[in-house]
């Protein structure tokens, strides 16, 4: 399999993620997301909406969307370990706490829209982080933190004691939060997951900066 | 069931479409997002986000977030007309091309976006609608369109010829852009799909302006 993959893209850690989860091999093809690497007439032919990550399968099947690709790996691998909760009310929880990521708070945020803010309104770097960065991230995660404290199948991880799709989303969304100087002591539960997580190979070998195209 | 609904929501008109193609009937809740509703101690007691929808299932069951339901619907009423396709990657497919929809163009332009956006930079109702919403409907709906153009798979509706969950969200945007006065004649596949769709009936009856909490 290969993975067109950006070391800080969020949506490709979710699925570095995964894969190391499954411990399934994948070959990484870097898409320079900030040299506009995925506008280039071959990433579009394989990826028509530029964005990495997509999966292209040993028989070339390409799946394209972060949770699009871990649901695929799930249904195409079921002999690797799950990233889904055996029964339907949990998978629909597991969807929607990764949702609340991946709909609601990581597209407010990434790179191509923080660019266009910088473009089209008055604002500069500092204001925009103050008044948009972290005002999506506490409206977010506010929001995940109640779904997360008050849930009783909240276990060790999002969603009971082993790591869901929902961890896929929640690692990496911290992680660029962090980065961003937001204060994140208001989300104790998101927190201790996240502390629980990274305490795993399988998320420290999808950390940003231990990808191949890693930048200083 | 019951459906926490609000006429505009672009996430609960998707589930309204499929429920309507599932012949499911709900008991509707209004939430009226302009009121701020969304924020009342009650309403956020069932969906700590503070969005809409939110399914409650008549054992009590609740799942928030329009693509999860759309799914738990899917997985718990086996009896109803699918909105997914048979195969692994044609699910792959569908999931990706709602998620093009709900996490890369949606969640930018909804209503509480265009509000913050108001609220923090210096700018009006019209130069926002110009540089912001008609901006990310660009950007989003060209790479969908790629998908849609480009992909074998696509039949009469987004994937094959039957509706799937793709055009449970692709109908909603449509509707939306088209109330902000967005040029869509650049997206010829995705119109006509939306054409074939608003002839259905299931379609139809989930229209906003014919919710019985529609404003005049």
């Amino acid at each position: 399999m290969k993975l067109y993959d950006y070391y800080r893209s969020s949506a490709a850690f979710r699925v570095r993620i995964a894969l190391n989860i499954k411990g399934l091999e994948v070959e990484q093809e870097s898409i320079h997301l900030r040299h506009k690497a995925q506008r280039s007439d071959a990433y579009l032919a394989v990826n028509p909406q530029g964005l990495v990550p997509t999966l292209v399968d040993d028989d070339g099947t390409v799946v394209t969307q972060s949770m699009a690709i871990i649901e695929y790996l799930e249904e195409t691998r079921p002999d690797t370990p799950s990233l889904m909760p055996g029964d339907a009310v949990g998978r629909g929880r597991v969807r929607a706490i990764a949702a609340a990521i991946a709909c609601d708070i990581h597209p407010l945020n990434n790179l191509r829209v923080l660019r266009h803010i910088d473009q089209v309104f008055d604002t500069n770097e500092a204001t925009r982080n103050e008044l948009w960065y972290k005002h999506w991230i506490a409206e977010g995660m506010g929001g995940l933190e109640g779904m997360l404290a008050g849930g009783l199948e909240t276990g060790e991880f999002c969603h009971g004691d082993t790591p869901t799709m929902a961890d896929c989303c929640l690692i990496p969304q911290i992680y660029n939060a962090d980065r961003f100087g937001c204060d994140l002591s208001g989300y104790p539960t998101a927190m201790r997951i996240n502390a629980t997580c990274l305490e795993l190979d399988a998320f420290q070998r999808a950390l940003p900066e231990v990808q191949p195209d890693a930048e200083a």
